[in-house]
């Protein structure tokens, strides 16, 4: 795949962590005619990205990266969204394709929207990431083998629908596209509601009066520990995904919070079979996930942490 | 650490899956001088049992594996316990002691001493495991770096308590004590609460009719993965936890659920301010974990499904 085939020329990230970060390695190692242009609003991000060339030119204001861009994405909290694309509007060039990578896809279609009138807006999500995040977390292989989730607005030129397709393709991403009302519901259930509970659930064990933080600690690897790395995702990010996705977060906390009721009765009237059951059916799915490559096939995710004792 | 060390010459493991495959195969490792019987209840398994090696003699009952054995080790699903001891019992040599390696102490401690009055009953759970069960589950290395909780009764013989210590730790693994009643609170937070709410999650999003269980599979790498794997445990097992830790299980889910109550209500107040505090205080206690050797340190547990691509 080569700058041909996307067409695009020059490409600006704004926003230089995990994301914004591993779009500009992925472009460097899969798209080396196309020119990256960066910035970020934290001075030391900007800094760091210098030295691990997250982009070829990093610039100390949004406008100055996003002048003579033909593809302008934003990699920021989505609640920060609306307020950096007022602040490029002006410098954008003619012919700009605008688009994002938040986790949530209606108010941010909604924030840019209303933020750059006339503009071709196209967002879409990267379903990738680790737990780390800033400008040291990139990585260029982030996207590989992962499925990124576009959602043109309606009335989206096709062409520029099949140019970030292809864009996000050539970085070794698979691509659907979506309205984002939907988007935004099945995020609520592969993303946002595990992110919810896993935060919760280790600030619950936290917490406790009874159990010691060190007890937790040393037993974590009974299961808690899974939940760990999730918990420690950045809370700048998760806050705007949850004030963003609101409405589809709650409808899918409330079926969770009614199958735990129904899990929680199982338990108080030592229902084993119900149990069971439960336990039984969910094996299925970690299969396919597996068999698809969305995980690693190795157990415990192929932790190597047993060599080390 | 050689026999001398543990004072152990002959080990019976009954139940040959996850944990006492790797016993067995542990031992062979770590403790050459030791014998080790086994026994399991299922045909299928006692073959591979015996072509994997995971005791140097694979017996047709539980009796004969236990005679002559100077540690009896009962690696079966919790309920299952009672009755297991029931059957040895009679063919248990003298000054045998007998453990096990339950995720609950309490019931497995009453049911044990009701099955076996005047044997040496010294329970223990040691807190490592895969996804994965049955004999091909197993491997020699699982206890390394892994804690293991003994839970002597009261008036136990210290000489026995320390000669099980003293076998744990030459499988690797750290040991510490504490009676029943605390380890099953401690391990309802670590493990049972964080296995029943992946259960749940994993289920629930089998089960939504607005969301394909496809878009569930291939959008997994948001978080959803995650729990995907410990809800692949074994189903017969964790409906025995549940049933024989219902009480502890029920406390730690209520608090768990008005945690995620509050956060319920953060969201539908928009209250970026408390969401933002819970998901800064959770960073810290992974850190920890990784930091005292309960965790892989490498970004995403060290999958490397990003290789694959």
């Amino acid at each position: 795949m080569n700058a041909a085939a996307t067409n695009f020329e020059r490409v600006a990230i704004i926003g230089l962590g995990l994301i914004g970060g591993s779009i500009g390695l992925a472009v460097r190692d899969h798209l080396p005619g196309v020119t990256t242009t960066g910035y970020d609003a934290d001075p030391a991000v900007r800094k760091r990205a210098q030295e691990r060339g997250l982009a070829d030119t990093i610039y100390e204001s949004a406008s100055e990266a996003v002048h003579r861009a033909d593809l302008v994405i934003l990699c920021v909290p989505v609640g920060a969204m609306g307020e950096v694309a007022r602040e490029i509007a002006p410098a954008l060039a003619k012919g700009v394709l605008i688009s994002d990578v938040g986790s949530s896809k209606q108010t941010v279609a909604d924030a840019l929207r209303a933020a750059l009138p006339g503009r071709e807006v196209i967002p879409a999500h990267p379903v990738a990431g680790t737990e780390n995040s800033g400008p040291d977390a990139g990585f260029a292989q982030l996207f590989q083998q992962r499925w990124c989730i576009v959602t043109p607005p309606e009335g989206a030129d096709p062409v520029q629908v099949s140019r970030l397709v292809s864009f996000w393709e050539a970085l070794g991403a698979m691509v659907d596209t979506m309205d984002p009302q939907h988007h935004d519901l099945v995020l609520a259930v592969t993303s946002h509601i595990p992110h919810l509970i896993a935060y919760t659930i280790v600030g619950t064990a936290s917490d406790l009066e009874d159990v010691t933080r060190s007890e937790v600690i040393k037993y974590s690897a009974g299961g808690f520990r899974d939940f760990t790395r999730i918990a420690a995702s950045d809370p700048t990010m998760w806050r705007d995904v949850f004030l963003n996705n609101r409405d589809a977060v709650l409808v899918m906390l409330k079926r969770l919070l009614d199958d735990i009721g129904g899990m929680q009765k199982a338990i108080e009237e030592s229902d084993g079979t119900a149990l069971f059951d439960r336990f039984t059916r969910t094996r299925a799915i970690r299969r396919s996930i597996v068999a698809l490559g969305q995980d690693d096939a190795r157990p415990d995710f192929g932790r190597k942490d047993h060599d080390n004792g």
